[in-house]
């Protein structure tokens, strides 16, 4: 169950980066689940990882990574997380850097690992590091779909998607993956996302807060059942193959033309996420608006998206407003004044003035929730603060997927 | 789907307590579905509601006339929360009461209005009121368990329990109804709970104290969606029939013997609304230990309980630990040493020193997993504080109560 996500199509390949996938074996049979990306020398990268305090070994270790040195090679395997592994799980992270290395001719600080899948099995290094010489025999620019494929893990589609831009005269690409479906909340990057550009950046102190910016309004802005993992990634590369100079810091239209192409890819491969979610038979988005500040606008948000009576309701169709409202009401605004709050189902106003609109007809909010996309709205009433999040709703599908992941 | 959970028995009458239920056709057709309760003239009450901003009507109501009289009569409708209904639900809250106070012979300030069921729908004013006459002419001190049946919306078992201890030389009776399934959550008694005693306290202050005190350990420590009810409320009655004085300030015997079988018979009454929790299918207590205060260890508790990862696989049966260690992860405990968790499914121990305990076996955690009564422990290993609660799996029935409801 998808809602309007299609497979990717035209992917663009981007200058400075060759990739591969291979099956390892490492817990699924007769697929690809590993994949290696290769960066052109002077790529620079930032990245945003997860904030769980289980942070799995190959966080601890790529974080470290990209502190150390530049980095040439992702190494990215789906089917085990290599979290909740304790000091056999770094260990079993630095060996896959360092065999890499050995074979590529980087130092093994140039890899960064990163692991999705089951927590708590150790990974499997030994099959891992048998198609290391594959993969790096099969490295081309072509590869992103099959290496979106390779990472999926209860992801039903894989998600990508590029965009070409023109900056300063030239072409600049930029081409996305991310997997993920579950154990999705913001608090970070979710799950794994690789987004290159053959653009250059020579700062990567203010790349790295581009990217924050961006990630707020991407894959900080999704949930689909509140729990964040402990593996999310999300990577940007910069190659510099281009011959397009930007200033990540600078206020110009060339950073402006690259930001907005950005958030293009990051929205489309967050939303491609929720739109995967979990059992999704709804995308809903839930807008709240007339905060305080962005913190409440954000809690009330979550409260909303997180309520599985209000993600009951919408798996239904069933306009049962009063569940919004009384998740709006238990999300904690200090002194909310309830006689000043709205609410609407797409474009039908249910509550005005804390309680039920009187001109609200059922059979319109029915109409609005029966839409495969919802929009929830919340209006505070109490200021400017406005934020937008994405969701899905809870089905049967959901529950029988986690109860069944692992057997 | 309840998990061990039985119909009342032997419940026990309590002087001063007369009731009557009716089928006044606020909702459901063919069974009762509104209470009053007649409580004798002095009789002491204590009360806590929701913390939810968009508290219903009638606990406006309630919580006011609490302050202006002693209580003379309850009346409690399932079918409609009266919540969501703004200016037109005080009135229809204050409406009953009016016509009750005027049929009985006392101010409406002696009348208690208490609704659960659907929100934002309008109170059937005249339907409850013609159904007043009834009630008064039917009142009796043996029918606590039709009211316990008459006040049940979602779920599956009337909810009631009685004690009988002796104090100072006499008997004194304890006996509590309670209803609630969905929108559990603590941050109050959770739905409704009416327990009476005829045991004397002249300390209404106090009396509220210890019934807070109880509240935290019985109704403040279960939840079933996470989702806090706009119509929360825990009723305490103390008729003072019986020829027993207890200081509820005082330290004493009869203090420390009456505080016992109260938390006894509201721990009972939590549980079995966790027992028959919506869809539920486990019976899961959360205990936290080792936790710098009070805050954390609840906070925990909370985000190991309400993780839908969490609940699908207690409800699979699935030893899937790596999901209760991913929640602990992202509780928000200020630099959590990972190094110093240990994690229990039951007595198996499955993370010690933050990772996998080297001696775990997959097929001891899956003996533990496969009761239906399941203890998940969590020790963080920075403090003396520790807190226990109840909670449900989540199964498809869950999802089928909820998108279901009100069609």
């Amino acid at each position: 169950m998808t809602v309007a996500l299609s497979p990717p199509l035209d992917l663009l390949p981007v200058p400075g980066v060759r990739l591969a996938s291979a099956a390892a074996g490492i817990r699924y049979p007769d697929r690809d689940d590993l994949v290696l990306m290769e960066l052109a020398p002077g790529t620079q990268a930032a990245a945003v990882f997860t904030r769980n305090a289980f942070c799995a070994a190959p966080v601890s270790v790529a974080r470290a990574h990209l502190c150390q040195a530049l980095p040439r090679y992702l190494l990215i395997n789906a089917g085990n997380a290599n979290a909740g592994t304790g000091a056999q799980g770094l260990a079993d992270a630095h060996a896959s850097c360092a065999a890499l290395a050995r074979l590529a001719g980087v130092s093994p600080q140039a890899v960064l690992p990163f692991s999705t899948g089951v927590i708590g099995e150790r990974l499997p290094v030994d099959r891992l590091c048998a198609a290391l010489p594959e993969l790096l025999r099969g490295l081309q620019g072509e590869a992103w779909r099959a290496a979106a494929e390779a990472i999926m893990t209860t992801d039903t589609l894989p998600k990508a998607v590029s965009r070409s831009i023109e900056l300063g005269g030239c072409e600049v690409r930029l081409t996305g993956i991310a997997k993920g479906a579950g154990m999705i909340c913001p608090n970070m990057a979710t799950m794994l996302s690789f987004v290159a550009t053959d653009a250059r950046f020579d700062d990567p102190v203010r790349l790295q807060a581009m990217l924050r910016e961006v990630v707020d309004d991407s894959f900080n802005a999704i949930t689909v059942d509140g729990d964040t993992s402990t593996n999310n990634a999300c990577v940007l590369m910069a190659t510099g193959v281009a011959p397009v100079s930007i200033d990540p810091g600078g206020g110009g239209k060339r950073r402006e033309g690259f930001v907005e192409a950005l958030r293009e890819v990051m929205q489309s491969l967050a939303q491609a996420i929720v739109r995967d979610g979990e059992g999704a038979t709804r995308f809903i988005t839930v807008q709240v608006e007339g905060a305080r500040d962005q913190e409440e606008a954000r809690r009330v948000a979550y409260t909303v998206a997180h309520s599985p009576l209000v993600k009951t309701a919408c798996f239904a169709g069933d306009p049962n407003w009063g569940r919004i409202l009384a998740a709006v009401g238990r999300a904690g605004v200090p002194d909310l004044d309830i006689h000043r709050v709205a609410i609407w189902l797409g474009a039908v106003r249910v509550v005005r003035d804390g309680g039920r609109d009187p001109e609200y007809l059922e059979a319109d909010g029915a109409r609005a929730m029966a839409q495969p996309e919802l929009t929830l709205r919340v209006v505070l009433g109490r200021g400017r603060e406005a934020t937008r999040i994405w969701t899905t709703d809870l089905s049967y599908e959901y529950v029988r997927i986690n109860a069944e992941y692992r057997s």
